[in-house]
């Protein structure tokens, strides 16, 4: 891929916990990957941190959104960095955005800079789970918006089935969350979304269980924005939390500690298949160009897997997918 | 503990996927620990099943609820298992009851049979969490509610800390389940029952988060039923996942099994601290009598379990606790 606004990827240098050494590190992992990468934020604070002789184009701004900052404040400030990086994307001199900055500011900053879809009433944040099958799991929405109107949810799963279908999934199964599989289980919200999901061009499974999903039920899973973040927030939960009591069991006997030095390579690639870093971060979905959100607590190589993350999307296709399904699939 | 209806709990013995195998064994280990047992159903099927010179009294009914059967067809058939037990609590032949058998159909018949206590309209199951500091999170309603009003989720609160400080918590602190912690955060029904909850005589902490929870935040965490139970299926399949595929990274090299080999122990004082078995199942909250609902996987391990949890709960005086919280906590 050579360089230019056809595969320029306009990264936020200014978001995230560790921001900005964490994110220029990143991109430069990337540009060294192969990837054409524009970082936006203040130039004084981003050029020390090249390595000598290395350069990634700047676009300069002053203000950056803090994590203290309400995403509304995003609203008056034309000029920070996550929306310059929105901007860069609606003028065509990028084809995405990455920031690991708040979610909500950067949600905020694709609406008003980007805009949505026809036919996207409001963007989902999609995320990747992985699943016992060794496949992976579209879950949408994991936390843009937390009271959904059936049609909203009937819109991700467009969406959702766009995204599956860029990534390579030959016509995804769609599930509906739900506490139970039978027709009929669910809340008032799932009751009302199931009939609307199968009036749709969709192959919808119907209702399936978090384990449902996780043992490979569906391809893509749709729920509202605060029940997508309860589920996602208790695995990474259950997983620490079970990784700490292990690791406090084997500390007990030396054949424990023994047993884990043999097993390091195991726990280290098992890390690379379950943990954020390795797979970039969440989608923006419904939004007019590809946006990803990385992890807050990005590190170097979470930057640079975002970025990849970015650039495969925009490569397969995923904003005409969208406005394709958008258009014919309801 | 003498036996008698004082501390008597009545056994559903034909609930669950292995009943009555399963139950009659676990009712047996109990037994043989001191506990006094009841068993409730088909007295042909159960007596075979009892070791040699080994006697646990047996109230006979031909009526038992299937996996298939609807729970409101609980309704119609007041002579069934998990019925029976019921009744033997209200009419004082024991003391709790305890059924694996469906979760639904077991609730209709407490409701039914025992009622719900004076300020609780409906009941709700409660079950525990391990936390990573070793303590526990006491999650409700687990399944019982779908759609809950304000008033619901802040009875289940005061619900909740009676179980909470029977099982010796000092003055527990409640949490509200949502997807930040900040004032504000969550869904229109959280931000419509934080300040409810504040206005009773709790100790609140306000929104918390699954991981918050399960790092210690809260040693009561409210939800409704349907968000509560996606959050325990969600942690569920995680782990699920996690341990499959750490299995299989394991299985990669010789080193992997060999290290696994070394670490057996801790796998197995590990699966003790987090598996369902050990810790006996969810208790119904705000019915006239303790009710536990085992696993409907459970095996004698876990009936034993149950039993003994059934007979903690009855001797640190649940129902009584729950009635003066119901009475002055709000």
């Amino acid at each position: 891929m050579g360089p230019g606004p056809l595969t320029r990827i306009a990264v936020d240098a200014m978001g995230g916990d560790d921001a900005p050494t964490a994110i220029v590190a990143g991109a430069v992992q990337a540009v060294r990957a192969g990837h054409d990468v524009v970082l936006v934020g203040d130039e004084a604070r981003i050029r020390p941190l090249f390595p000598r002789r290395f350069e990634i184009p700047i676009v300069h701004t002053d203000d950056a959104i803090g994590m203290g900052d309400s995403p509304s404040s995003v609203r008056r400030r034309e000029a920070c960095s996550v929306r310059c990086v929105m901007q860069l994307v609606r003028d065509g001199e990028a084809r995405a955005a990455v920031s690991c900055g708040s979610t909500g500011a950067t949600l905020v900053a694709a609406v008003l800079d980007l805009g949505t879809l026809e036919g996207a009433e409001r963007p989902a944040i999609a995320t990747v789970m992985p699943r016992r099958d060794g496949g992976r799991v579209i879950l949408l929405d994991a936390g843009a918006n937390v009271d959904c109107r059936p049609e909203l949810l009937a819109c991700f799963a467009v969406l959702g089935v766009a995204y599956a279908e860029v990534s390579g999934v030959q016509r995804p199964r769609v599930g509906l969350l739900s506490n139970g599989t039978e027709e009929g289980k669910g809340n008032m919200q799932v009751r009302a979304t199931l009939p609307l999901l199968r009036s749709h061009d969709l192959d919808v499974v119907g209702n399936v269980e978090p384990t449902g999903a996780m043992e490979g039920e569906c391809d893509v899973l749709v729920c509202d924005g605060f029940v997508g973040n309860i589920l996602l927030k208790a695995a990474e939960g259950a997983v620490t939390t079970v990784v700490s009591l292990l690791r406090e069991e084997i500390r007990r006997r030396p054949s424990g500690v023994l047993g884990a030095f043999l097993l390091r390579g195991a726990f280290k690639r098992f890390r690379r298949r379950v943990e954020w870093d390795a797979h970039g971060g969440a989608l923006l979905l419904g939004t007019r160009g590809v946006v990803v959100v990385g992890h807050g607590r990005a590190n170097a190589n979470a930057v640079a897997a975002a970025i990849a993350m970015a650039e495969r999307n925009v490569s397969a296709g995923l904003v005409a997918r969208m406005e394709e399904r958008l258009s014919s699939g309801r």
